[in-house]
């Protein structure tokens, strides 16, 4: 049976023949509801009528970018990657992934918890609503993922099979080498509106002093095979609340450098900062985000160091080689390096958000324009310095010490 | 009809299987002749017993290493990458690349032309030929596929392809990461006998700032995937006359970073350098040496970048992005860490040499022990400079200094 695309006449039927699913609504009559966010993909909630706590999420991609329509056509093996990197998930830290009932590349469609009681971080952020857990599960996601699929820990061939198994998600990629590291910097017709003629854009559009670094970052970007990453690890891609928290839509992910995603949240992070600033929000909510940047920094360094230092052999190092001094200081500036990196990407991240095709609703959304506008150059002064300096960052306090300098 | 092993009792029905091999023999008898010198393959000569100026090499992999037997299984699909590598060279480098009549990824095996009147380059150093077209030869060649198979030429999705095709080289990866970056640094029974209770060698292994530093490039080797490389580029993997250059064994060809190449032939060149200083050969044939390594490192930088300029646009960098002094800038940074990693990765590679597994005939098979030892000590000073100082280097004539400064 080939592929073909679900909807609400012939789900019912589709979920029926899948035994997990069967199993888990008991015969249950169900109903069906589109979720209308999704930008790439269809989402449903498929719901037990007689129970409604009893819920599951089906996500198909389409050939199509959802959000647009079918003349602007993207592959829906995407999908294929989005359920291999879950999968990878589901083993490594099975605490933040959302459980999946069935995964059907053929049919580019996943079924997996609902998560009813979760809300995606972005809008958490926008609420005011403090996480105290959240440092701690996040840094444990990015650890153990970043690691265990790294040569620091899986044997040659593995991790071969690994880059084989992600190689192909070329389409999304090229979106984030397009729309990440290019396009979003320079005058281009799929810029926001807001960019044409705005003093910040000019200004930003003729740093090339940035964008060279930029030109950097991106050559990284493609050339680097460190790790499976998310490849799109903003706010917006984790759920959570005060108790738990999930990472969703890992649909750009693939084997690329170990900063990627941690730029990726730190960006986010920070651009929330500056929207609560900027809105002046209580400032306990911002010195708030400020110690959660930290302390995800450092959690992540520790954990990651652990998780190294316990790993006693790999196709890295041979047990033997290297005395235990010089094994330290190897891995001292290895974790430097990927501070650095995550530095660079935030900033890339960040200042693609300004007037590139993509917003972030933190800022965008902020209704007075001169509010607005403060965000905008508050996120810029950050970014850039992030941008041109990431090679200068020497500890996890040289962060802080830019976003907070950026007044 | 699948893979079967070739031998003197099937070659010829093999052969006139193949409409091309067919075509070039036009129906002459015979002759097949093994080569013996295959490390890790079947070679046969087959020429025509009318006119024995036509001939062409057969070259087969069997699944173990020819040269120790079947109790030393390897992969036969080798062969698979040695053709795409080869077909890959005669695309851009037709010049440097033996002519192919048949290439069958089924039975691992390639025909192709027989390179009668030139010889393996390492055996040419060592007899003292001049060759004053190998500059400008090897710098073609390094130039032309190196920056032609990588991301500042190919857009993401053939570059993609490209690592697709050579991911699952993992075997022969492997036998490099152990062998060029790990056991011939250390204790290890692979390690020729000459290391054991050999003063230098004791010393070398214990050098943990030189292992550092070679974990670094090992790290580098494994995960940057900028352009698809020989991977194994030494003096016995060239074979020329005065007039002609030609490359060939691939075999461990993958998409690696770009300094490995360079660094190999680098690397092999400076050991001739050493061999020839300690046996006090003439010194007008060292100098040419130094010249010729000078002149290929300009020569390659000079191509590679006019190449680069050629290239209006690519995945990496859209036209109208970057003003030019910035491009120029980014270029001229962009050189100079390819010449960097290609001395780290030159100072693996003639290090390796001199206690590992397999010795270059240069060094190793120099008779007097004095004389050996003297040319090991010099290569050592080099090599470890290299592998230490990789990163300071700032230009060409920094390697010719640390090559000339170790006397």
């Amino acid at each position: 049976m080939g592929y073909y695309i679900l909807d609400k006449t012939n789900i019912v039927e589709y979920l029926n023949s899948i035994e997990n699913v069967k199993k888990y609504f008991a015969g249950d009559d169900l109903s069906i509801a589109e979720i209308g966010d999704g930008n790439l993909n269809f989402v449903f909630i498929v719901k037990s009528l007689k129970d409604e706590s009893k819920a599951l999420i089906l996500k198909q991609a389409v050939p199509y970018l959802r959000c647009v329509g079918e003349e602007f056509p993207l592959n829906k093996e995407r999908m294929t990657y989005e359920i291999r990197a879950l999968q990878s998930y589901a083993k490594h830290t099975p605490k933040h992934t959302p459980l999946i009932y069935d995964a059907n590349e053929e049919m580019s469609a996943i079924v997996m918890q609902f998560l009813g009681e979760h809300i995606i971080m972005r809008k958490g952020l926008i609420q005011e609503i403090i996480y105290p857990k959240f440092a701690e599960h996040i840094s444990d996601f990015l650890a153990t993922n970043l690691f265990k699929t790294s040569s620091l820990c899986l044997d040659s061939t593995a991790k071969r099979e690994l880059i084989g198994r992600f190689n192909n998600n070329t389409e999304l990629c090229k979106l984030t080498e397009d729309f990440v590291f290019t396009f979003a910097f320079m005058e281009h017709d799929t810029n926001d509106d807001y960019a044409k003629g705005h003093e910040s854009a000019q200004k930003l559009f003729a740093d090339m002093k940035f964008k060279k670094a930029v030109l950097e970052l991106k050559y990284k970007f493609m050339n680097q095979t460190d790790t499976l990453i998310h490849g799109d690890l903003h706010t917006g891609s984790i759920m959570l609340n005060k108790k738990d928290t999930f990472i969703i839509d890992p649909e750009f992910s693939f084997v690329g450098p170990f900063g990627f995603d941690i730029g990726a949240l730190l960006g986010n992070l920070i651009m929330s900062y500056t929207s609560h600033m900027a809105q002046e929000t209580e400032i306990s909510y911002c010195e708030w985000i400020l110690d959660l940047i930290k302390e995800v920094l450092e959690k992540f360094e520790n954990k990651f160091l652990q998780l190294w230092n316990e790993q006693k052999e790999s196709s890295l190092l041979v047990s033997g080689f290297l005395d235990n001094n010089e094994i330290d200081e190897f891995k001292k500036e290895f974790m430097l390096n990927i501070l650095r990196d995550s530095v660079g990407f935030a900033g890339c991240k960040m200042t693609r958000r300004m007037f590139g095709i993509a917003g972030v609703e933190d800022i965008r959304e902020i209704k007075d324009e001169k509010t607005r506008n403060k965000a905008i150059k508050q996120t810029l002064k950050i970014s850039k310095k992030f941008v041109k300096h990431y090679k200068e960052i020497e500890k996890i306090e040289d962060v802080i010490t830019i976003i907070k300098g950026a007044q």
